[in-house]
């Protein structure tokens, strides 16, 4: 699975994925926030790019943030220390085997994490184990299907594809979430609501056009020529075409949008 | 033009088009209302599916509600007189040849209408001039590119993809929501600010189910079958696969999402 792992951890990948959370933060956050005290898991914490928001939004909520990888986990506490956080501890552990009791936390949180597992409903099913009859869990997830911009370009939706191609080989899903509503109700979860949070950028948002079209979605893309090419799914000149045609949609009379998905679900009482 | 329509006045059509209005009308007109007083032109009103709500949410401002068909605008007269509405005058007339002073109304309001223009930004200048300066035009189109759906279905995009053929055929563009920032740059306009309005359905959702998956746009499909196989852009067991596809997304498990967009911009003061 590590090795496989599409968003990787190396210092460029990690800056896009802060970037990412930087932009995004209140489109995706700005309706999280936990009491007083909550016990809440944070599964799949990667670096830490949601970490420092989730914690310092709900300041007296206790986090406990967990990742698959040793690294992701040292540069996540890094950044946490770093921002004066005292209410996250970390734990390295693989989300199919977390080291907690049943009902043991009030909240869980997941954020750019089932899209990479190649069984989400499992996955959520044991995140339910964990929580308290009543509690809530809160997911986030993109879907590059989502994606249009103007000028159409094939060229472009070709190199996305590459991306969705890569990752449902590495065991993934890139388009899982307009699945989140199924998924959450497959795993078991009550009062399912699932809400879209489109980032639509045009000229008139250029802060859109820097930090998302070109840094976020764009860099992502452009981040994985090698490995498109190394698995023969485009050739330089088709991928290169592909990474310009999306800069050209940040031009002024471009047009670019992504749609996230937020999902929270209850935990069933007397279940 | 008017022999390639392709969305023909025909009492199915007719009712899907009502349909629509009344399952959107929050999503589309929630945020438009016009002062005491005011001259509004409501371009291209069709059989005034949305002058009912136009002219109920302003109800002291003034509205002349033209479109190109007389057959539309008798059934439109109809309607408003059912509605007991007093602030609308109708007037048969083409966008392109409208039978008004420069700088005669306030604000300018046209919906689902771009679409099936040949020169949406010839239209959109010819509009403006009819503006005061600091007057507003409101522009609401859909974009049938931005539809997405679990189960995803190579047969049901290709089923939208005949109804964007045929509507680029007829001269329109179906993809035309994406395009509402940079169009209405081009005409002229000040201030334009675009946003979205996505139509995001899950079986959380059973009213939009109904009422837009099923009746709307799986509705709207279905209504160019017979054009869609005399053009030969598909073969009858393959549109009504297409057709089927999109209905299974009304399932407990599915998912549909479209996204309509919504521009205002100004027509600018000393120009």
């Amino acid at each position: 699975m590590r090795e496989a792992y599409v968003h990787g951890y190396d210092p460029r990948e990690n800056e896009r994925l802060q970037d990412q959370a930087g932009t995004l933060v209140d489109l995706l956050h700005a309706d999280t926030a936990y009491p007083a005290g909550s016990m809440v898991l944070e599964a799949g914490c990667g670096v830490g790019a949601q970490t420092v928001t989730l914690a310092q939004r709900s300041p007296a909520a206790r986090f406990t943030s967990v990742d698959l990888s040793a690294d992701s986990i040292t540069e996540a506490r890094r950044r946490a220390d770093q921002a004066g956080l005292t209410n996250v501890v970390f734990r390295q552990a693989d989300i199919f085997a977390l080291p907690f009791n049943a009902e043991s936390f009030d909240h869980v949180f997941v954020c750019f994490v089932l899209e990479h597992l190649a069984r989400p409903v499992e996955a959520l099913a044991m995140l339910n184990r964990l929580l308290r009859p009543g509690g809530t869990i809160t997911v986030i997830e993109g879907d590059h299907g989502s994606t249009y911009f103007h000028p159409d370009s094939p060229a472009a939706h070709a190199v996305i594809q590459c991306q969705v191609t890569l990752q449902r080989e590495a065991g993934g899903n890139a388009l899982i979430g307009r699945q989140l509503y199924p998924l959450l109700v497959a795993a078991g979860f009550d009062a399912v609501r699932v809400s879209p949070r489109m980032v639509y950028v045009d000229a008139s948002r250029p802060e859109l056009v820097d930090g998302f079209t070109r840094k976020t979605f764009t860099a992502m893309i452009a981040g994985i020529r090698e490995s498109a090419l190394a698995r023969g799914l485009s050739e330089p000149d088709r991928f290169d075409a592909g990474v310009q045609a999306l800069h050209r949609t940040t031009e002024a009379d471009g047009m670019f949008c992504y749609t996230f998905f937020k999902g929270v679900g209850a935990k069933r009482r007397g279940a």
